[in-house]
C-alpha cells in the first residue's frame, strides 16, 4: 500500500475520527454531513426540489404506491417470513437517504442500504434477491480477481448439471444429511409428473465426483483441478437476509484432486489465502483463518477451513468462505481410483472450496454508516464521481469554460485508469447529487465550482473519512489514483482494529459471557470436544441472544502454556478457539 | 482478415481441397492423414502402445466397463430418450479417434466428437450434459468478446433469480403458452410441500419485467438496458443433443427499455450484428440474418430478428441466435409505463435477445472433420501445440539441446501472444501425440524433429487443411500470429461458400422440394401468411424427413419482381423467405 499523500499534495486532510481501538467507540454519525468552507452549506444540505419528485433515478426502490396498475405488481409469496419488504420502501420517494441508525436498528439499517443503494432488489419469492448492477459489478471484480489467480495455479473452468438424480445426491451419507432439509426438488415438467424427483444442487461435489471417476485413470490424469462459476440452491427457513443468506446463490465452487495428501492440504491453504485476500484486500474486511470443529466442519470434509469475519454493531461472526480437505472420503464413496506410479490403486484426495455473494453483504456491514454504502475503490463501479456546479449567476462563458474543464479532468483521469462518473443532470442541485453519490458509496467526490475554477484547483472529499483537500488541475492525474489505494489501505486498517479489539482472551466461562455480553468475540483454551461446544451454545443462548459457537480454530495460536484447562470444562485444553454469536 | 502470408514464408502451403461450391462435393476425408516427408509416416499412424492402455489423458469418454466399483456409477435416469450414451463410448480406449464419419452416421459422428475431444460428458439426468473445460473455455472467449461490445453500448450486467412464482409467470398469455410444456416446477423443499409450486426460468421476461415497472418511472430512467449470464431450463422432450438442444443451456439475456420505438428498432438490429460477429468472426461459421415470420417469432415479441445457420451434412437450418423487439406488449402487461419530456404517461418499447452454448455446437457441426475437431484459432484454447520429437538414437547433448529449443520456441510465441501448449510427455508416440491434438482441433501443430535442429526450422501442420511449411526459428513468432489469422479467414471463407452454395431459388413448389431433397435450403417468393407456412409443413414432409419450415425473410432481399407470385399458394409474393428442414 503506497504511503499516505497528505504532505505531497498540501490539502488538509481531516483527522478520522473513526479510528479507535474498541469495536463499541466509533461513531458512524461524527463525519460531517454538511460541507463547511467557500461553498454555502445550505445549498449542500437542500432538500431536493418538488421537481425532482416524479423522478426516480435516485431512488430505484420499489415503492408500490406510486405506480398506475398495482393490480400487475408481483404478488408475494405466502411466505414463511412476513418481513422481507424493509420499511424503507414505504418511505416517500422525494426523500434520499436512510432513516434507520447503524449502531440503532442493524437489521434495518441494512435492509435500507442495500436497497436504497440500488444494490438489491427484494422479490416475490421468499428469500430471493435481485442482484442490480450496482453489485453486480462487485461481484464481476471478486470474480474477475480470483478466476485469475486460480488460472494461474493451474484451476480450470467447467460447468456442471443444475440437477441433481436422487440416487447420487444419496450417496454420500453424511454429506446428504447435512444437506437433505434444504434441497430443492423438481417434481413436475409442464404438466406431467417426472418419474422421478430430482434435486436442485445445494452444491455440486455428487453431481461431479461420478464424473471425475471415469476420468481418473492414472497417477498421469491428476491433478484434476476444476472450478466453476454457478447458482445453487439451498431452501433454508432461517431468516433471510440479501446477499448473506439466501435460498439462492452465487458462488464459485473449486473441486479437485490429488494423488497425495500432502498436494491437497497444500491447495487447501492456498485456497483459504486467497479467500482472505478477497476479503482484506479487495473488500478491507479483516477476517481471521482458521480451521473449522469438527461439529462445524462440512459435510463429510476430513476438515474445513474457513476465513472468519466479525460484525461489531451486533457481536455476530459470519463465515467468510471455506476451504474443505474431503479427505478419501468422496473418493471412496464414488469410486475415484487411479494407479499409482508403483503400478498400485489408490484413491484420490480431494478438495472442495466455495466463495458466495455473501461476501458483498459482510463488505457492506463492515463499512457501510448511516449516510449508506462506503465502498473500498478497488472494487466500486465508479471510484469517483466529478461533479461540476454552475453557479446560476455565471455568464454563458463561464458555464462552458466550467463544462469544458470538467470534460478534460474526466479524460485525463480516465486515462490514469480511473474509474470516474460526471453527474451532469440538470435536474438536480449539488447538495443533492451529494446525497446521492454518498448513498451509493462512491469513494471519492470531485467538486468543480466558480471558485475553484477562479482558484485553478478541485475540491476532492473522501466518503470514507468526509476528509477534504483541494488540488491543482494538473496533479489530480497522479494524486487520484494514490489516494484511492490510501483509502483503500486506511479502510482495511481501522476496520481491522475494529475486529482486533473485538476479540477477548478469556479463561473462564464467566470472562466468556462477559465478552459476549459486550458484543465481542471470545478466544478460549479448549478441550477440543464435541459435547463441549454443544454445552457451550446451550449454556450462552438466553431470552435476548442466540447460543455462541465456535467459529474457528485459529491458524496462528498463543502459546499455550503447559497445564492449561479447557474454559467449558476444566479439562486439559488442546488449543485455542474462536468462539461468538454468529450468522 | 491479413492476407494470405504464404508467399513470405516460402512453405509449401498445399491445395485447399475442401474448398468447393457445392455443399455435397466436399470429402472431409480427403486431408491426408499421414504425413509424407522426412519422417516415417509408419511412426506417425502408429498405433498406441499397450503401455498406454491404461492411460486415460487422451480418452475423457465414460468407459463403464474399464473401472472397478461399476456399483458407484451414476444410474441413468429412467429417461424419455434411451439414446442417450453415443456408442463411442463402447469402444476400446486404447484406441484414438472417431469411428463414425460426418458424412456417413452424422449424428452418431457429432455425439463421438464432443464426447471424444473432451467437450461434453454425457450426464445422468436425460438432457443435461457437463461442459468440460476444453468447450467451457470456448463459452468464456464468446462471453469475454460479446460483454466487452454490449458493456461498451451501455448494457449493464445483473442477476435475477432462478424461481418464478406462477402468478407472474402467467402474466403475459401468449408468452406462457410458448413456455408453459417445458416449464419445470419445484413443488418440494426437503420433506416438506411448498404452499404453491415455484417455476425454474426458461427465460427471464417475467422474472425481470415487474421490477422494471417499479425502477422506471420517467424519461430519464430510461434507457434501461441490463443483460445476465445465466443457465436456463427448458425441459424439452424432443431428442436432446449436446450444446444443440438440451434442457438446461447457458446463455446471456439482454432486457431492455426506451421510450421510443425507433432507439428499440435500433438496439435490436445492433444486437443481432453482434450475434453476427460471434458466429462469422469468432467461430468462423457462416450466418444469414433475416426477421422470423410471424408463425416462428418469439411467444410474445412484435417480431424477431434471427441469424440462421445451417448443417450441409443433414441439410438442416439451425437458429443461431435471436433478437426481439417485444413493442409495448409487455409493457403493457407488467405496467412499464415513464412520463415522457411532455409529461405525459407512455409505455416502454422494450426488446429482449438471447445466445446460447448452442454457437459451440454448431461450430463443431460446421468444422469438424473424421479424424475431430477443428477449431477456430480465434476461440481455441490452444492455438498451437508445439510436440519436440526426441530421436532415441540421440545422444545426451542433442536431446538437451532438442529440449532448449523448444523451451526458446514456446517462450517466443507464448510472449507473441499465441495460447501455445507444449506436448512433451514421455510415453506417448509422435504419431500418436498427432492424433490426440488432431481429434482436439488444435489449429497448428508445431513439430521439432532432429532434421529440424539440423536445418534450423520447425515444421509448421494446419488442422484445417493438412497443408505444411518449414520455417526457420527466428520467424516463427512473426509467422505464428499471422498464420492462426489466417487460418480463420479460411475457415470461415471456406464455410460461407458452403453455405451460399446450399441456399438455392425456387419460385415453385416443385423446385422447392428437389432442393430439399439435395439437402438444400429454399429462398422463394411467398405470401407471408402463416396458413401457407402449414401448408408447407404438412406437404414437404415424407415418411425419411420432417417437414420443411420457414428460416426467416432474410434483411438483404432479391428484388421482387411485380407480379410475383407466392410459391406455395400462387397468391401475390411479400418477400422472399428462406425455407428449410430445421433443428
Amino acid at each position: 500500500m503506497p504511503p499516505p499523500i497528505t504532505a505531497t499534495l498540501g490539502g488538509a486532510v481531516q483527522s478520522n475520527a473513526r479510528l479507535g481501538g474498541c469495536c463499541r467507540a466509533p461513531a458512524r454519525t461524527s463525519v460531517p454531513a454538511a460541507r463547511t468552507g467557500p461553498r454555502g452549506s445550505g445549498r449542500m444540505a437542500a432538500a431536493p426540489t418538488e421537481q425532482m419528485a416524479g423522478l426516480a433515478v435516485a431512488n430505484g426502490a420499489p415503492v408500490p404506491g406510486g405506480k398506475p396498475k398495482k393490480e400487475k405488481k408481483p404478488k408475494a409469496e405466502q411466505a414463511d417470513k412476513p418481513k422481507q419488504q424493509p420499511k424503507s420502501e414505504k418511505k416517500k420517494e422525494t426523500k434520499l437517504g436512510l432513516t434507520a441508525k447503524k449502531d440503532g436498528d442493524f437489521g434495518e439499517w441494512y435492509s435500507q442500504v442495500v436497497v436504497e443503494s440500488e444494490m438489491i432488489s427484494y422479490y416475490d419469492v421468499s428469500g430471493c434477491y435481485i442482484l442490480r448492477p450496482y453489485s453486480f459489478a462487485i461481484w464481476d471484480e471478486i470474480k474477475n480477481w480470483f478466476d485469475a489467480q486460480i488460472k494461474e495455479m493451474g484451476v480450470q473452468n467447467a460447468y456442471f448439471p443444475l440437477f441433481i438424480t436422487e440416487d447420487v445426491l444419496m450417496t454420500e451419507k453424511d454429506h446428504v444429511e447435512g444437506f437433505a432439509p434444504e434441497v430443492a426438488w423438481v417434481t413436475r415438467s409442464g404438466n406431467s409428473e417426472l418419474d422421478r424427483p430430482i434435486a436442485i444442487r445445494p452444491t455440486s461435489e455428487t453431481v461431479m465426483y461420478p464424473y471425475y471417476a471415469q476420468w481418473i485413470r492414472s497417477h498421469r490424469d491428476l491433478p484434476l483441478r476444476l472450478n466453476q462459476w454457478t447458482n445453487v440452491v439451498r431452501w433454508e427457513f432461517k431468516h433471510p437476509t440479501p446477499f448473506i443468506r439466501s435460498r439462492e446463490f452465487l458462488w464459485q465452487e473449486g473441486h479437485t484432486c490429488f494423488a497425495t495428501q500432502k498436494e491437497a492440504e497444500t491447495e487447501v491453504y492456498d485456497i483459504l489465502d486467497l479467500y482472505r485476500r478477497v476479503y482484506e484486500e479487495l473488500l478491507a474486511v479483516p477476517v481471521c483463518k482458521g480451521t473449522k470443529s469438527s461439529k462445524e466442519k462440512f459435510a463429510g470434509a476430513l476438515f474445513t477451513t474457513t476465513v472468519e469475519a466479525f460484525v461489531p454493531q451486533n457481536g455476530r461472526g459470519i463465515q467468510a468462505a471455506t476451504s474443505h480437505c474431503l479427505g478419501q472420503n468422496f473418493s471412496k464413496m464414488f469410486g475415484i481410483e487411479f494407479e499409482t506410479e508403483a503400478r498400485e490403486r489408490a484413491h484420490a484426495w480431494q478438495n472442495s472450496w466455495g466463495l458466495t455473494t455473501r461476501s458483498i453483504g459482510v463488505m457492506v456491514m463492515t463499512h457501510g454508516d448511516d449516510k449508506g454504502l462506503v465502498l473500498p475503490p478497488r472494487v466500486a463501479q465508479v471510484q469517483a464521481v466529478l461533479i461540476p456546479i454552475p453557479n446560476s449567476k455565471l455568464g454563458e462563458a463561464a458555464v462552458a469554460a466550467l463544462a469544458a474543464r470538467a470534460a478534460d479532468i474526466e479524460k485525463a483521469l480516465k486515462a490514469a485508469g480511473v474509474r470516474l462518473t460526471v453527474d451532469r443532470r440538470d435536474n438536480y442541485t449539488p447538495g443533492w447529487k451529494y446525497n446521492y453519490w454518498e448513498l451509493r458509496g462512491v469513494p471519492l467526490r470531485i467538486e468543480l465550482g466558480p471558485k475553484d475554477m477562479d482558484a485553478g484547483v478541485a475540491m476532492l472529499a473522501q466518503r470514507d473519512t468526509g476528509a477534504k483537500q483541494s488540488l491543482p488541475w494538473d496533479q489530480l492525474a497522479a494524486a487520484v489514483p494514490k489516494l484511492l489505494e490510501q483509502i483503500q489501505a486506511e479502510m482495511y486498517g481501522r476496520a481491522r482494529s475494529e475486529f482486533d479489539a473485538c476479540i477477548e482472551r478469556v479463561s473462564t466461562w464467566d470472562e466468556f459471557m462477559a465478552a459476549l455480553d459486550r458484543k465481542h468475540m471470545a478466544l478460549g483454551p479448549w478441550c477440543d470436544e464435541e459435547a463441549a461446544e454443544e454445552d457451550v451454545k446451550k449454556r450462552s443462548a438466553c431470552k435476548d441472544a442466540m447460543g455462541a459457537k465456535s467459529l474457528c480454530i485459529p491458524l496462528e495460536q498463543p502459546e499455550l502454556a503447559p497445564g492449561t484447562l479447557c474454559f467449558v470444562t476444566g479439562k486439559p485444553a488442546k488449543n485455542f478457539c474462536l468462539f461468538g454469536r454468529s450468522y
